[in-house]
């Protein structure tokens, strides 16, 4: 089945050139996105990433695109044209077509893609699920707390983790402390047995997972701190994972090549895979 | 007339959709670009420029679309289509057209626009051609040496520059350093007399313009520094200048509002601007 994409107001093939050259999102990586995992054909946490969205819109400038009611209609048809179950969405918001010129275009209007695949579901195997990652210096801009599509540094750096046979690069910054990984958000548990996680300020993506995991932990009696990690407490972890909308709870087992930890899934890691399940799956579809 | 560009291997009118939803350059700014000056319908610095264009593209180990004598034609032919005389070329390379994943696609082909746009001549007067700029926390990558795409920090510094009533952000690092403009190369004569703009460094793109320049200089007797300028430096400067490929030699007179020196056209940058004019254009277009 070929992909069917959303793009300005019509439906067309995935392949098909959709994409006007002066578009700004082309030209510029003046546009924003998100990406919204599918779990038994429901959107998890739409409203979570529907609210980020607006707030890289609002942090940029460009206007919505659509009405809230009329954009979840067309996630809905891509979904239903895409006959997607378990995989994502993916959303895409530019600022518009016109000549090109750096400041803002006085008539531009936002071009919005919506695209969906296949993917997997919820990962139950939680030990499969584990992956390596390296560090990495953050070379990316200030203002990483808005999803801009101008991820040249986040592929440069993912690219960098699949070289070095890992799946993540944890980022650094130029203090030596870890800002998120190229695309997802870093959890530690530290040589005190204490779960911390950078807060949120302009070097890191407000994450939606994360924000879910902070519910859960609210109810869970885990030693918890929103504070930075340094290099030396992540090389000292007990337990390492990472968060996204679509790694869920992701442990990191190997850092540059050395064990985190005893080298397997830890406990923590386990325990708030459970309760995000809980909080994004629901009982029944255990 | 309607303009027409070069898309991977056709031309097409500039305005139809030409590009895949899932070319790199839109969802990643996974992509580099070049602008060419144009004069009396011959290709400004173009060597330079090229060569600069595969030094960003080897950084990035996205290998080049054509050879050098088929993207020669190309130009040429874009030009001639759109009857361009005096105006730029623009062109884009992306690493390709492939399913959304961070890391470098295994098999996609690099994609390349080229389009053309007319626009004035050489700036004969100099006074006409200043501007005011205003100072911005530069807020980039770690590798302004590349001409990427991923110029989103760009845009935002242009338009603050344009709703303070000026034409050009110049950046400063967190060290209260003057990086670049926004799109441009900044010069400063600066108390002392002495004509100084920043060593090329990984916080700068290596200026095209600003090579030219240097060339010049070697031939002039103005007392020159290779030497980074601090805020307080481009406070009390007696000219400031910016040079890109567009704007050639374009005096600022007035900086956060004012006026620079003596709030008008200095010595130097007219100086310069005539080599410049020398360099580029020749004698006989005088």
């Amino acid at each position: 089945m070929s992909r069917i994409a959303y793009v300005d107001g019509r439906y067309v093939p995935l392949g098909e050139p959709a994409i006007a050259i002066q578009d700004r999102g082309y030209q510029f990586a003046d546009g924003v996105y998100e990406v919204i995992p599918v779990l038994g054909g429901r959107l998890v946490d739409a409203p979570r990433h529907l609210r980020r969205l607006e707030r890289s819109l609002g942090e940029l400038r460009i206007p919505a695109p659509l009405s809230g009611g009329a954009l979840s209609v067309v996630m809905a048809e891509v979904l239903r044209r895409n006959r997607v179950r378990d995989g994502l969405l993916y959303l895409q918001i530019s600022r518009g077509v016109a000549r090109r010129e750096h400041p803002f275009p006085a008539r531009a209007r936002p071009v919005l893609v919506v695209t969906a695949r296949p993917g997997p579901g919820f990962p139950e195997d939680l030990d499969a699920w584990a992956v390596a990652a390296i560090t990495h210096p953050d070379q990316r801009w200030a203002r990483c707390d808005i999803k801009s599509i101008a991820l040249l540094p986040n592929v440069l750096a993912r690219q960098a983790a699949r070289e070095a046979g890992a799946y993540e690069a944890i980022l650094l910054d130029g203090a030596g402390m870890v800002t998120e990984g190229a695309a997802s958000t870093v959890w530690v548990v530290d040589a005190a047995g204490v779960l911390r996680t950078r807060p949120l300020d302009w070097a890191i993506l407000p994450g939606c997972t994360r924000e879910a995991l902070l519910a859960c932990l609210a109810e869970s009696n885990l030693a918890f701190a929103e504070r930075a990690v340094s290099v030396e407490e992540l090389r000292t972890a007990r337990e390492i994972f990472l968060t996204s909308a679509t790694s869920y709870v992701r442990p990191v087992i190997r850092l540059d090549g050395a064990p985190v930890g005893e080298g397997k899934v830890g406990p923590v890691a386990r325990a708030l895979h459970a309760l995000l399940r809980r909080a994004l799956v629901g009982e029944e579809a255990g």
